[in-house]
């Protein structure tokens, strides 16, 4: 027997579960389950696989599982997981988006959203702090939402949202104007302009091969920084383009390393470790 | 990092369930992930805490979510488990009760039920073959129902099936007699008779400590067989009183041990193990 590969569940393991659609890529297994076992926790985290029309059943499912003790959520889930919330943090109130859900000690569910602090930290680390900066913002999905009100909240100069979606892109514009007002234009994806310091893809595309590039970065000023959310491939066609015309690059990964440490405070791992050791 | 309890769960991952009330002493985990890992299959299997009242939701999370591909039922869940399921192998449709689901690859859910099987090789295993014999069932729920249907398979000479809820035991006696007719006598928990070759229990009675014994072994004639099917604790108070009397016992994770090679068929691990080797 491979000790590595055979994880050592037991019927008193405690259950955290990732969902998403698609589900095969996601990251949060190989960094949560390390850090389960480095704080000597009794707990696993497992990929959940939850196509749109099956959702509302798979969440409230794990909700009514009582060994159930936090969510994650992913593409395309998190505007929705909000609706699932008895609470929300800031995070997740803000914009509307929630990537985390614990159960309360009485049971209600709470929801929060750490997507923007993970990618504004993975800015700070590389040293592309938002303070003052002009940022482009492609897809105002679940993870944009939370990515467009953090880069605020550290005090980005402006910030223009792209997405296609009229709707979309209108109604994160106001959801944010109302913490941030004037500082906040929403833009088609056809207009040509991209003058910024800071360009981020926050849609999925990039994770199938067959995708196109969600924006072209060649006409990028000189040292525009390029971040990407998606995480699998490491290296995004939209990466591997920017970087072969001298911008410097972001990948995906950092978004998530950058909240591992949020998540161990908000699911209450390292309290609960050091009371029992 | 300790590798021995970080699993190696990626996104990837295939997802197998026990599901139970309680859970915490389910010995399903241990013995499925090291058979995965030995059989070279992504795939994990964790436990689920179902109250009885949110049973019907989190199955139904479970059946909706993709890369669920199995789920094991245990107690007090494995008669309602058959609602659940869109089609019943005989083990199934002969106990009314299931302990093992699987999807289809037309999506479908086709239940059955092993533990009747499980329980008679451990039988077998251990010189107590139980044809001809007469045998005396305490609990005609979920895992007696499947007993009784396996040991009168197995040719067993007479079935006696104790229950004090008489609606339960006259249901489950007239289910059997459809297919061995002449052979059942469903009979009260008080009758003080306890004349047979094998006595098992087949109720939860024993998983906690403060339960009573689930009948007194001491007036069992010598020889008498005693087997129980709680698995935790390995000796229980109704074991420790037979062994006390001279009496030959059968341990509870017999049945669970037995039924690994039967799980490995019906979940198409073998199979798909070889093909991918």
């Amino acid at each position: 027997m491979d000790e590595t590969t055979a994880p050592a569940i037991s019927g008193a393991t405690r259950l955290f579960a990732v969902i998403g659609d698609p589900v095969a890529q996601v990251k949060a297994p190989a960094l949560l389950n390390p850090l389960f076992a480095r704080l000597g926790r009794d707990a696993v985290l497992f990929p959940v696989h939850a196509e749109p029309r099956n959702f509302a059943q798979v969440i409230t499912g794990l909700q009514r599982t009582s060994n159930v003790d936090g969510l994650l959520i992913t593409v395309p889930h998190k505007i929705r997981a909000c609706a699932f919330a008895d609470e929300l943090g800031r995070g997740a109130a803000v914009s509307g988006s929630a990537n985390a859900m614990r159960r309360e000690e009485d049971g209600r569910w709470r929801a929060d959203n750490f997507d923007g602090q993970g990618f504004v930290a993975g800015l700070g680390a590389r040293g592309h702090a938002p303070g003052g900066k002009v940022v482009r913002l492609w897809g105002a999905g679940g993870a944009g939402r939370a990515i467009a009100a953090a880069v605020l909240e550290a005090e980005a100069a402006h910030l223009l949202v792209h997405d296609p979606d009229r709707a979309k892109r209108e109604e994160l514009r106001g959801r944010l104007e109302e913490h941030w007002p004037g500082r906040v234009t929403a833009v088609d994806s056809a207009d040509g302009t991209l003058d910024c310091d800071i360009a981020v893809n926050a849609t999925p595309l990039g994770m199938r091969p067959s995708d196109p590039l969600p924006f072209d970065p060649k006409p990028l000023g000189e040292g525009t920084l390029v971040a990407d959310i998606v995480m699998e491939p490491r290296d995004t066609p939209l990466l591997r383009t920017a970087s072969a015309h001298g911008l410097p690059t972001l990948r995906g990964h950092h978004m998530l390393d950058q909240q591992l440490g949020l998540y161990e405070t908000f699911f209450g791992l390292r309290n609960q470790a050091s009371a029992e050791h």
